[in-house]
């Protein structure tokens, strides 16, 4: 957790703009207490033909799928203010470059969810800033 | 809202069959109200060795994910009547042409959902039909 | 039902590989009653350049996302049993050659899901087992 599954049309990033755009999404989860490892992020090309908005071919438009599972938002204000940081971060990736953005965000299940054998910390815990601290799953 | 992700077999679908599967797919939420860009279809080729099914290798099937969020049916009738709806559009893309098919529709929250860095207004208000007119997202 | 859909690095697994991987996921399924067909697993390569774990390319993650639709574990005693079985499952095919490995799985709605045109047998029903004796799906 997070998840980002970020289908973009082919050669809208090179690996450097990639890595720049993973490191902004990655800090906004370090920022709330999550190690680093945790996010992950995929880039999938989209050839023309097979990225179809509103039935017409398209190479401006970014689609992002975000999947949640350490930290579910509750508070309905919470919840807007994490969307709207999220746009904000990705406005330089994707609208500031005259490109379309859309993304959406699932929330899953966290007791159905393991990383290299083992369950993740509880949120909040001490083994979890642990893992923060040395980024890298061990038991605990 | 709604994405389509189309996991098919390498060479199932020709650029204008693509073309026309997803106008049907976009026709679909038109006709219920939605403006026609929120429809994101994607078609993502699969290798015959990477898209097992029953842990055999398949060139006949095509497995789609469809998301949605703008609208949830709460009702069982109209939920399975959605289904069903979407299964006859399928078909002729699909069973007709001798491919099996499965397909299955998450719902996500509409609270965690933008497009570019508007949130889209709310089911039925006058915004949305001014979204639907002009097919575009803008300020309201 | 269920979907899996392996992201991982180019070249980890070969045609033998994935049938092997996919057939050890198909057997659990299998094993708590449904039918093998239900099984779709999907690999998908991503270049070093497109899979960033905590903002770094890697060539050593495997992130897998299941979805469940057919059977939904309530009880949290065998919630954690599920997560914990399909652990042991995936290790020969990740931890153990090296790689890391995190997967979560999403709960999807069983009414709004349907293959070859019909809708699956109700849980446990005479239908259902008939779909798994025969292997396919057909109008019970």
């Amino acid at each position: 957790m997070p998840l980002w599954n970020i289908y973009h049309p082919v050669g809208t990033y090179t690996a450097r703009q990639k890595l720049e755009f993973a490191a902004e999404v990655t800090e906004f989860y370090v920022q709330r207490g999550l190690p680093k490892f945790y996010v992950v992020t995929l880039f999938h090309e989209i050839p023309e033909s097979s990225f179809l908005v509103g039935a017409e071919p398209s190479t401006t438009t970014v689609r992002i799928v975000i999947e949640h599972i350490a930290r579910h938002a509750k508070d309905p204000a919470a919840r807007k203010q994490t969307a709207e940081i999220l746009n904000r971060l990705l406005a330089p990736h994707t609208l500031d470059r005259g490109l379309h953005c859309e993304f959406h965000i699932d929330e899953t299940p966290r007791d159905l969810w393991m990383i290299d054998g083992l369950w993740p910390p509880p949120t909040g815990s001490e083994a979890e800033q642990l893992w923060v601290r040395e980024n890298r799953p061990f038991p605990y």
